[in-house]
C-alpha cells in the first residue's frame, strides 16, 4: 500500500526549518546538544523556531543520553552536534539507544560543501581531506544514515524519520552549514507502508489457539519491545480477559501496570526470586511479547525455559514453539489474540515481593536492606524512576511498581554514566512528573555536569546517590573483589551540587533515620527545586540480587 | 632490510603481561582507563605487573585525551576501555590522536571467546549477536586494527605498535577476557624496515641545493610533525648552520625553540601578526619540515604562499617547488640537509613579540591586554603548557616560548574538553615538571571531573580559567555573536575544586592585581599543591587574533 505524505505548512522553508517541521510533527519539541562552528546555522534557526527549543548540556556524550531518556518518554529525541568531534562524542550514547530501540534523531553540522568538495584540511577532521569517515563510523550503530542536501531533504528527513519510528532505532542525518540555510527543493516522499502477510498472521494464530487451548499454567512476559512500541494497554487487556499471571524482565520493567493483582514480579533466571523463578520455569506457556533474550534479561543465560512452551509475539514476527511466523506486524498479532483469548482459571500463585517491609533498625548506618523498603514506600502513580547501571538497577528491579511509573534502565548497553544525563532528558519531557534518579558515586563522577543542566533547565528531579569510594557492582561481577582499580576518589557530592550554581536541597546522610528524614524533606522539598541525597554507605553493601550474581560468578 | 625482534624477558608470560612487556619498552609507565567487567583480566594482571600503573580516570573519554597529552610528552600513550560502551567513549579521542598524529594505544577487554562464538546477546553489544561493529568503527579512526589471539599475540602486538611509532597514530587492540589470561605461543615478527630510496634523496637534495644556492631570503618553518618525530634539535641544528630567520604555525608551536634569536614569531596568514606574514610571504623560499597546510595552520587558507618556493621535509617525501621526490625517510632527508646547508648572510628581521609589555591598569577588570603580558612573564624554561580550543589557544600562540617549554594545543581537532583531562595526562608524564594548563569555563565544563584525578594522583598543574558565561570563541566564529546557545551556566568553579577534595589552592579573581597576586601565589604553592586561578572576564574579551578571526568571518 502505497502513501503519500503531505508537504508541511511552512512556505519555502530552509532545509533546516523543513527538518525543525518534520520532527516537530513527531512530538519533539526540545532537541538536546551542544554548539560548535559547522552546525551554527542549524542552531541560528533553531534558536528563532517558535515550536522547539534547543537544549544546550554540558558535553555531547550527555546530550545523547538525555535524547535518549527524552525518547524513552515521549517516543522519539533527537540531538544536534558539529562534526567529527561533536558527533564522535556521542558514539556510545546513540550506540546504546540502537542497542536499546530507542529513536533519536542525530543531526550534525557539516563543513560548507565546496570546502568538503575541494578537499580541504578543516579542523575537526582528520586532515587527509576526506569527510566520509564519520558517517561509515555511524552506519555501523544507527539504522539509517543520510547526507541531506537541498534537493534530496524532502525524501531523505521524512525516510529517516520513518525508520526510526518504524525500527525505534537511532537514525543519522548530515547536514553541511550552508546546506541548512538553503530553500528546500519540493519533493514528493512516497512510503510503502509496512502490512502483515494475512496468511502467515492467520497460520500464527490458529498455531496459539492450539497451544492456548492446551495449556494448564500460561504465563504472560511483556518485555522491553511492548514499552518501545507503546503496547502496555493491549498487554493489560490481554492479561485482563485471560486473567493469568503476569511478570517481567530486567531490560521491560515497567511495560506492564505492576499494581495490577495478576503482576507476580520480576524474572531473571538463578539472579532474581526462587519463587518467581519456579512459576515461571514450570509453566507450560510463555506468552512473550516483544522480548530480548539477553544475558540481563536471563539472569546471564540461567533461564530455564523450554522454547516448545513458549510463544513470542515480536515487532515483525510471531514464533510458536519452533515455527516461525513472518511479516506480521505487533499490533496486527496482539489483535488477532485478543480476539481469541480466554479466560484460563488458573490458580493465583499467591508470591512474596521482596522489599515490602523492613526491619532494619533506624539507628543503624544505611543499607539495602532499610532503604529498598522505604524506597517502595516513598514512590508513588505516575512516577519516573531512572537506575543507574549499578547495585541499584538490580534493587530497583524488585520494586512493585506503582500504576503509570516509568521506569527507565540501560538494562542491555548497560553504559555507566547514563542515568544522570538521561535524567535530565526525561525531567524536560515530563515536565510535570516527579523524575527519581537513582545511582551510585562511579557511575555519576563519569557525567556529573549534567546536574548543572538540570539546575539550570529549573528541573526538579529527586536524586539519590550511593557514596561508598566504590565500583561496587564491578566487583561482585569479578571473581577477586577488593581489586584497587575500582577504588574511586571520595567527593563532596553536595558542595559539588552547590558549586553549579541554581537552587537545591542537598544533605548528606549516615543513618536510616537521616535517610527516612531525608526522603521526607525531599517529598516536600521537590516542588520548588531539585533535592539530592548523598547516602553514605559501605563498600560492600548490596541488594541480594547483586549477591546472587557474585556466587554465579564465583562458580564460572 | 629484515629485522627481527627479540623475544621478551619474562618467562612464558600470558597475552596482557606480554603486551605490558612490549609498552614498558616503548617507555610507557602508566596506562589510563576506567575498569568495567570485560577488561577484568587485564586489570587484574596490571594490578600485579610492577613497570606499569593503571591510572583510573572518571570516563572513557578523559582517559583518551590523558593517553594523549601523555604521549605528546612520553612519545607513546595507553589506554585500556571495555568493549562497546567503554571504547566508543573515546571515540573522539582517539580519532583526535589520528588526526594530529599522537600514537596511542588502545586496547579494548572484549567478552569471552566462546560467548562471541556462540552469538550471545551479551550486555555491552549491539545485541543481535554480533562483535564486530566496534572494530569496524575504529577502522576509520586508528592506523591499525587486530583482534588478539593466543596464538597471533607475539605477531599482532609488536606489528601494531610498530606502525603507531612509524605513523605516528593510534592503533586499536581487542583482547577477550580469556584471551588475556592465556599463555601467549612462541612466534618470531619479522619486520620489514622502512628505507630511503637513495636515488630520490639525491635528486631531491640537489634539486633543494640550486634552490638554496639562488635564493635571497629563505625561512624554515618547522611543524607538528618536527614534535611527532622528535627532530627539534635537527631542526636547530639546520637553523644554526644556515643562520636565517625561523617562524612556527599554530600545529607546530614549540617545535623549535623560540628564545633563539633566529625566531620571529607565529605565521597564521591574515589570523596573525602582519609582521611575520610579509616576512614569511615575501621570502623566495621556505623550508618547510613536516607541516601539515590546514586551515588551522594557514590562517583559513589567507596564507599567501607560493608553492613553487616551498621546499617540504615530509615523513617520508620531499617536495620541492612541484617536484615530488618519494620514499625518504624524513631523518635522511634531514640529515642531508645539513650536510649541504650554509650560511646565508640575510639580515635579521627585526620583529617585535605581541605581548611583552603591558600597559594595563592593574585596578582595571582582567582583561587579555593584561594577562597574556603577565603569563608571557610567568612561564618559564622547560614547562609544558596546555591551551584549551578557545581564545586562550590563539593568544597563547602569539607568547614567545622560553626553552624547552612544551606547548600542547589541538588545533588540528579541536575538540572542546580536551586540555583539562589532556593536562592530567602530561602531569603523570612529566611529574618533575610545572604543568600549566589555560581553560576556558565552556571547554572545562565537558571534562571537569578530571581535576578530581589530578588531585587524587597528587598533580600539581598550575590552572588559569577564564569565566565568562560564554562560549567566546564561538561567538567570535559566527556572523550573530549575540546568540543564546553560546551561554553557558555559572558555576562555583573553586567551589568545585574543593568538593573533589584533595590539596589545593583556589582563588577567584577579578582585577589584573588580584590577578597578578594569585599568579605569585601560584608560584610559590605549586610545589605542594594544585593551583587553580579563576580569572572573572568579560563575555567578549580576546586577543587581537581572535578579533582578527572575526573580521574575516563577517566578510565571508
Amino acid at each position: 500500500m502505497l502513501q503519500q505524505q503531505k508537504t508541511f505548512s511552512t512556505n519555502e522553508p530552509t532545509v533546516s526549518e523543513y527538518l525543525y517541521d518534520c520532527l516537530y510533527k513527531e512530538g519533539i519539541t526540545e532537541i538536546f546538544g551542544v554548539p560548535g562552528d559547522y552546525n551554527f546555522s542549524l542552531l541560528d534557526t533553531l534558536e528563532h523556531y517558535k515550536n522547539i527549543n534547543f537544549i544546550n548540556c554540558c558535553n555531547e556524550l550527555n546530550s545523547g543520553y538525555a535524547a535518549d531518556g527524552y525518547a524513552r518518554v515521549k517516543g522519539m529525541g533527537a540531538i544536534i552536534t558539529t562534526f567529527g568531534v561533536g558527533e564522535l562524542s556521542a558514539c556510545n550514547a546513540i550506540a546504546g539507544s540502537y542497542s536499546e530501540n530507542v529513536p533519536v534523531i542525530h543531526i550534525v553540522g557539516a563543513p560548507k560543501t565546496t570546502v568538503q568538495l575541494e578537499h580541504k584540511k578543516m579542523h575537526h577532521t582528520l586532515l587527509d581531506g576526506y569527510y566520509d569517515a564519520f558517517i561509515k563510523i555511524y552506519e555501523n550503530i544507527t539504522a539509517y544514515t543520510a547526507v541531506i542536501t537541498r534537493e534530496n531533504a524532502e525524501i531523505e528527513i521524512p525516510k529517516a524519520i520513518s525508520i526510526a519510528k518504524d525500527t525505534k532505532r537511532p537514525v543519522y542525518l548530515l547536514i553541511a552549514i550552508d546546506v541548512a540555510e538553503q530553500k528546500v527543493t519540493t519533493r514528493e516522499f512516497v512510503t510503502a507502508e509496512k502490512s502483515t502477510e494475512e496468511k502467515s498472521l492467520k497460520s500464527a494464530i490458529d498455531h496459539i489457539n492450539l497451544m492456548l487451548t492446551k495449556c494448564k499454567n500460561p504465563i504472560i512476559i511483556p518485555d522491553i519491545l511492548v514499552l518501545r512500541y507503546g503496547l502496555q494497554s493491549k498487554v493489560e487487556q490481554l492479561v485482563d480477559k485471560m486473567d493469568i499471571p503476569v511478570a517481567t524482565m530486567m531490560m521491560g520493567k515497567s511495560s506492564f501496570n505492576e499494581s495490577h493483582p495478576n503482576y507476580i514480579g520480576l524474572y531473571a533466571g538463578n539472579w532474581g526470586s526462587n519463587e518467581v523463578q519456579k512459576i515461571v520455569e514450570s509453566s507450560d506457556c510463555l506468552i512473550t511479547i516483544g522480548a530480548i533474550w539477553s544475558d540481563y534479561n536471563t539472569g546471564s543465560f540461567s533461564a530455564n525455559l523450554n522454547p516448545l512452551n513458549i510463544i513470542e509475539i515480536q515487532p515483525t514476527y510471531v514464533k510458536v514453539g519452533m515455527s516461525v511466523y513472518e511479516n506480521i506486524l505487533i499490533t496486527d498479532s496482539l489483535n488477532e489474540l485478543l480476539k481469541i483469548a480466554k479466560k484460563k482459571s488458573t490458580p493465583k500463585p499467591n508470591v512474596h515481593f521482596p522489599y515490602t517491609s523492613s526491619v532494619a533498625s533506624l539507628e543503624n548506618k544505611i543499607s539495602s536492606n532499610f532503604y529498598y523498603p522505604r524506597i517502595q514506600e516513598f514512590i508513588k502513580e505516575d512516577d519516573i524512576l531512572i537506575a543507574e547501571t549499578g547495585t541499584f538497577a538490580y534493587g530497583i528491579s524488585q520494586l512493585r511498581l506503582p500504576k503509570g511509573v516509568i521506569y527507565i534502565n540501560q538494562s542491555g548497553w548497560g553504559s555507566i554514566g547514563y542515568a544522570t544525563p538521561a535524567a535530565f532528558g526525561a525531567s524536560v519531557a515530563a515536565k510535570d512528573k516527579r523524575v527519581i534518579l537513582f545511582t551510585g558515586d562511579g557511575s555519576h563522577q563519569l557525567t556529573t555536569q549534567e546536574i548543572s543542566s538540570m539546575l539550570h533547565n529549573n528541573c526538579k528531579p529527586i536524586i539519590f546517590l550511593i557514596n561508598n569510594n566504590f565500583y561496587t557492582i564491578e566487583a561482585y561481577l569479578n571473581k577477586p573483589n577488593k581489586t584497587h582499580y575500582n577504588d574511586i576518589p571520595n567527593w563532596d557530592y553536595t558542595k559539588l551540587v552547590e558549586s553549579y550554581g541554581g537552587n537545591s536541597y542537598t544533605t548528606k546522610v549516615y543513618t536510616n533515620r537521616d535517610l527516612d528524614e531525608a526522603i521526607k524533606q525531599a517529598e516536600i522539598q521537590c516542588k520548588e527545586k531539585l533535592c539530592f541525597i548523598e547516602m553514605v554507605c559501605d563498600k560492600m553493601d548490596a541488594p541480594y540480587m547483586v549477591h546472587n550474581i557474585h556466587e554465579m560468578v564465583k562458580q564460572m
